[in-house]
């Protein structure tokens, strides 16, 4: 049915989106003295919007962003430690250990039998690479795409080159603005797994993409089921 | 002869260390008030190499660890707008012009006139992705990858991907340690262009490895005569 199943990794296979959430619980702490903990929220999500065309996604960038948001809402008052407090707890994300999402680590290994996988994901590529390395999944996956982006280009790019038919690639995400659109766009198919939260800046609204047609099931391991129904 | 010819983009395309080293510069003059220059420069260094295994290649990684001495060697003392001065710097260095080494915009089309083309870089996967967009030069290349790092395993995963015979590769690059060793240590060919200013982490001793059998040409200007010479 497919040539080949491409999954995303942050949200999809492990947990991303906490380590963030909880990072910036602990930043917004460091500088209550200066602010409410809502407006600092919003500055620094503005802040990091703002640089992800120079950045990029990843850790290093929202690292940054978090620097610059403490100098601006302290307006320069932060303190040299404080700003390493705020490194340290970039390095402790870049550092995590990977908590596979439930389901994931009999899955991948199961689905990686009945078809060839590759993983595609965004962000820094020394962060997702020794995120893929820790995971104990490398094995299972015959490709593995690191991407600045995940536009429709850049999924057609990736489809050329590997000579994939879009009509028989699945791509399996838990954002419809980066797994599930742009695929749907070129023609692949596209299966949805919700994960709890979502950053802001991922968020699209799910009512108007409904009609454009992609699965969605509550978690990996009813892919089984779904690719068996999609068979018959 | 070859299948591909593969060049390194930084140092061996377009001017990269010239960027380092004037913002190293202006980062030591911001330091100027509490140490001497050696010193500064010492320890920047000690902390980037230190910050590799966590951070990665790249400017974002090389932001942060200027940061970090300057908190370190201020004994916390430095202010929130010096630091965003620092930031400033990176930014510069992300948005900075790129520009072309002698002989390469007239070189690099007609050489992939002749031969397919690929470019093996190593850094921030989205500041290298713009840099090469910014080029002039993408359409040159057939095949980009952009690594992490750039050993013989990373190499011979590239090799393996392509299906390319180690034997009709060749790799043209102005670092030892990365273009040129471990792509003659897979089989490969390789071809060292000498760029005045090598990082220190970067530099291996020559006499060493001028037994190992590389060629060594002056400019890129020169690789048509060295193609020519190997064909006959």
């Amino acid at each position: 049915m497919f040539d080949i199943i491409a999954l995303d990794a942050d949200d999809t296979l492990w947990h991303n989106e906490p380590l963030y959430t909880k990072t910036q619980e602990k930043f917004c702490q460091l500088l209550k003295p200066y602010h409410d903990l809502e407006w600092i929220q919003k500055r620094l999500n503005e802040t990091e919007i703002r640089n992800l065309e120079i950045f990029g996604y990843g850790v290093k960038g929202f690292i940054l962003s978090m620097i610059e948001t403490a100098i601006e809402l302290s307006e320069g008052r932060i303190s040299g430690r404080e700003i390493q407090e705020i490194i340290n707890l970039g390095r402790q994300m870049l550092q995590a250990p990977i908590e596979l999402i439930e389901h994931v680590k009999e899955t991948i290994p199961r689905l990686s039998r009945l078809y060839p996988l590759m993983l595609i994901t965004k962000g820094d590529l020394f962060d997702q690479e020794t995120k893929i390395a820790r995971s104990g999944l490398a094995d299972c996956f015959k490709h593995v795409e690191i991407v600045s982006e995940k536009t429709t280009e850049v999924y057609r790019a990736i489809l050329k080159k590997y000579r994939f038919d879009p009509k028989r690639f699945l791509m399996v995400g838990n954002s419809l603005k980066s797994d599930i659109l742009p695929v749907l766009a070129i023609g692949g198919q596209a299966v949805f797994i919700k994960y709890p939260t979502t950053w802001a800046h991922e968020a699209v609204d799910e009512t108007e993409v409904r009609r454009a047609g992609y699965f969605e099931i509550d978690h990996i391991g009813e892919i089984f089921e779904l690719l068996e129904n999609l068979q018959n």
